[in-house]
């Protein structure tokens, strides 16, 4: 079935891991191809929208479709996040993971970061992460976002504090805590740290407190980890920057 | 392994389709025993908490586990909800359902009607509400909440256009919206409708509008079905009442 929006809505929009510059040519091959040739249908003499996941974007004139993509870049631009949200997340119960990493990409998170608490363990990441990545590329083409969730390697709470000082906002999700701020605040980077399926350890919550982290409540109920990851994502997608996506367009989706 | 919860939070809870009055001893079969013996190890002379997903809550003392576990009420109440929400969803993509209503569940939405849309309908719907039931029973034993999320069958959206007046607030999630109200407003019943994985047709963006749903933003990004029901709920649940459920104990999760 032909993309609805391909009608409607914006051009159709692919990652590419590297973009290059006005002008050039370039072949679409592998899973992007197969999107813009068999979902999408794009035909030569059309154009779509390209991005590298960091910021950059491109229109493309599609040459030939083989079903391999050859693609002209007509015009190249780089984009700049005025906010940004970053997750330091203890490890959700078993699969849970895959779809919560499919949701904070949607969502917009810039960063999620794999936190080993004295309670939960992330285990086999490794054999996860091409997984995420792919969930990551997905999230990014539905979501019509020049940015792709970035999942770093897993590091303890130590080494993620050290990274703390570039965050505007610290927000601890823990039940009880105050209220998130409401819409239209969101500027810079904001860190939000949520628990592992058993909690964080008093002496967790106390050091993360100590570098400025606020406890903010999410619901009167007691969340899963990837509950709060996802709904402390979702109030920072509804108070964040409005202009730095393709979706501006009008898709039919909300 | 023993549920933390036990040792420091608030105590076991689990559901029961009927709780009978203060007094009365009950035996607990199925799942719902099996949670109590096998993964909370409960010991004859504890005390469980129980709800039967409307508002009813008791403390029951363990008489005896055998795996059945017998109980005594010792004591029961009725809760009251200051505030609800109900979602009117268009289907979302493939099984993408099962993972939202257990997230609708946890984050406390009173009721998901799906609604069959111009450009999407909900499929196999009686071969899943089995299932369905199982993830909201369990997302409610899991959130602490005396309330179960209810599955209505699908509908069209006339037959669901006649229930709008009981709504204080009407929420249409959709692009380019305003932003929905911040902490602490949510009263009474609020409806928050989400258009199916093709959008909703001009047509019925129109009824709905007219029937005085406001248009809301969730995020700059565009959203699949399943990510703007949940996201919209997790707004709900920051906005909601505080008081409704168990987990003011704290549990060890936000």
């Amino acid at each position: 079935m032909r993309d609805p929006s391909a009608a409607s809505g914006p051009p159709s929009f692919v990652h590419l891991s590297r973009l290059a510059p006005a002008g050039a040519t370039l072949v679409i091959e592998g899973d992007e191809a197969h999107y813009l040739s068999r979902v999408v249908r794009v035909r030569a003499g059309e154009t779509v929208r390209a991005s590298d996941g960091g910021g950059g974007v491109a229109t493309l004139e599609v040459l030939a479709v083989t079903p391999r993509v050859e693609v002209r870049v007509a015009s190249r631009e780089q984009r700049v996040r005025s906010a940004e949200l970053e997750i330091w997340c203890g490890a959700p119960e078993g699969e849970r993971a895959d779809w919560m990493i499919e949701k904070l990409a949607e969502l917009g998170a810039a960063r999620l970061l794999p936190l080993q608490a004295e309670r939960g363990a992330w285990n086999k990441l490794e054999a996860r992460r091409e997984r995420w990545e792919r969930l990551a590329i997905a999230a990014m083409r539905q979501s019509l976002s020049p940015w792709r969730l970035e999942v770093l390697p897993p590091a303890t709470l130590d080494a993620m504090l050290a990274r703390a000082d570039r965050a505007g906002a610290r927000w601890l999700c823990q039940p009880g805590g105050g209220s998130p701020p409401g819409p239209g605040v969101a500027t810079g980077t904001t860190i939000a740290v949520v628990g592992p399926s058993s909690g964080f350890s008093d002496a967790e919550l106390k050091r993360l407190r100590e570098q400025g982290f606020t406890d903010v409540g999410l619901s009167s109920r007691r969340l899963r980890t990837e509950t709060a990851a996802l709904a402390i994502a979702a109030l920072w997608a509804c108070a964040g920057p409005s202009a730095d996506t393709e979706a501006s367009g009008g898709a039919g989706l909300s």
